[in-house]
């Protein structure tokens, strides 16, 4: 094993507030693969999954929910790996693990609890392919699940509109919203492509592509008696045409604001959040993080829907821990199609395949 | 009784989108007492309170939550009032009586619900003076009321933030929470003189100027723990700001927006929404109307605090209804130093006094 190297990416520079994210901001080391110590266990990578969220850790300081990361740390990410060695007594070699990886091959790792985004998890019942623990079972859908149902409430009949509907979250959170038994699901998207697929494999019932379409003219025309849930993940003017179309006790779920993210601006918030009194209406933020100790539950739910076929994994696929700071910049450039995942290792062979 | 005149404020234009409010909207008519016929009677009206949202309804569209008013009608208004002849079983000469009375000596009234605006009320048990109907056991009252208990959910030693905190809901709600057990309870206003009433006479352990002092500074110095509740009344720069500093899971109670409210444009939302996600935080519209069926528990606990002691009644009164339109502008002109109120005809002589 020792034989083997480490590679890693490490944190080069911070970019600067409008640059795009890249591979000129990480530096491409390797070091020899650790060993564990008491309690400890060594995890190999199998598939790391960027979210926009770690473009916020590279800044000296900024107004996100975690520290920043130092420059020349190796760059934070959860990921899904197998245990490869271990010396603590309830994790096995060959128990496949999801945690804080890291953009690396191998990483040292411990049990860890409601942590934020540093919990860990043995998978009990992996289920093939393994990258599923960062996309459908993950945080794309756990995030999707309590967005939709915990802080959204969503209800039976109920009309949904979802931004970036064909990402990662917005990709599990149509179809979560058409398992639950929502009225009209709404999605928007960037590409006829995307709305195609939106329609056609995950269940929407209309997808507007918001770079040829009005998106004003068109939430309005299909939303005659208002957007009952609409779940953002990119704000901007989206939110604000959303917000100008709400139902009575809408909610507004904020997810993210990838639109404004690290543009250029001046950026505005939605001078229609005045629509919330005319509407009785919520808006709130989350993070799904603050779910750990009910993640069970949505486990269950999307395990089970996924086993029925009701619920289509969504990934979107670049090879090699090499790709890992192009994978996270497509984010931004609203390349992917569902989950993206960027796998370092095949999934071992424990399915029995 | 007929041969009085019933004076009377007639809508005679709508005032442009940026014009200020004011008598030149308004035609000053009379006509002879009307007649009440069967299940009505006839109102004579003490005290009117001119709110905010009455403006809105001198529009030909408008995003409120009311129609509008037609070109040549009486103004619509609430106010306080005594009934002097029935043909209502249970509504006898002499109740005093709430609804929407609008701008006008008499009006004719029939018992109302849940109606929103339009719901009436007979006072049971009449407190000197009247206008406190209006008032703290009234429209202002009932809205710091449910806004900071309901809406907000506060709980005992979180700290509350409230704008425009000397106008009438603004002076209610600092009282309330200060009853209610908040921790530090900061207002906003508009004059060092209101400033100094807040923290003097109605209980707020700061006020901020927001015309001479740096109201983003401010509340990072006075909030260091983040502000719980931000009941809001103003929206624009001051929302922004409270925004930048909410703590963990706060909530912003938006009750209006009145520094946006038909003055010159361009007007922006609060970009800082996007802190309600790193701090889990949530905002939220409301009407106090529709906590017309629970107005009971509002005022007994109102009338309570009152009696008590804990609770001023802060009113500042203009005196007789020709000065009505002047009222309702000098809201806009952040005159008025808690809740507006115009006196249309003396308290009758019911109290023994």
């Amino acid at each position: 094993m020792s034989a083997d190297m480490n590679r890693q990416w490490r944190v080069a520079r911070y970019p600067k507030q409008e640059e795009v994210i890249g591979p000129e901001h990480f530096e491409w080391t390797s070091e020899p693969v650790p060993e564990p110590e008491d309690g400890q266990f060594l995890v190999r990578t199998i598939c790391l999954a960027p979210v926009p969220a770690q473009r916020g850790y590279l800044e000296k300081s900024h107004q996100s929910f975690l520290e920043n990361i130092e420059i020349g740390a190796v760059m934070r990410g959860r990921g899904v790996g197998q245990i490869i060695s271990s010396k603590h007594p309830d994790y096995a070699e060959g128990d496949i693990f999801v945690g804080s990886l890291g953009w690396q091959d191998y990483s040292i790792q411990h049990p860890r609890g409601a942590e934020f985004v540093f919990s860990t998890k043995k998978v009990k019942t992996p289920i093939s392919p393994l990258s599923t623990e960062l996309s459908i079972l993950g945080q794309a859908g756990a995030t999707a699940y309590f967005g939709l149902l915990e802080v959204g409430q969503l209800k039976a009949g109920e009309n949904v509109l979802i931004s970036a509907a064909a990402g990662g979250v917005g990709s599990a959170a149509g179809q979560i919203a058409r398992i639950k038994g929502a009225g009209k699901v709404v999605g928007i998207a960037g590409s006829d492509t995307k709305c195609t697929w939106l329609v056609d494999e995950l269940g929407y019932d209309v997808a507007i592509n918001y770079k040829t379409e009005n998106v004003a003219e068109r939430i309005e025309e299909l939303f005659p008696d208002g957007i009952d849930i609409f779940f953002d993940n990119v704000g901007g003017d989206i939110l604000n045409d959303a917000l100008a179309n709400l139902a009575l006790h809408a909610r507004v779920v904020v997810c993210g604001f990838i639109s404004t993210d690290y543009s250029p601006g001046p950026h505005y918030g939605p001078i229609n959040y005045q629509c919330m009194v005319y509407k009785r209406a919520r808006m709130e933020g989350f993070i799904v993080f603050d779910y750990w100790d009910r993640y069970d539950e949505a486990e269950q739910d999307l395990l089970g829907w996924y086993k029925e076929g009701l619920l289509i994994n969504a990934e979107d696929e670049d090879d090699g821990l090499e790709h890992m700071p192009d994978s996270l910049a497509s984010l931004f450039k609203g390349l992917n199609t569902g989950v993206k995942i960027c796998r370092v290792s095949p999934d071992p062979d424990i399915f029995g395949g």
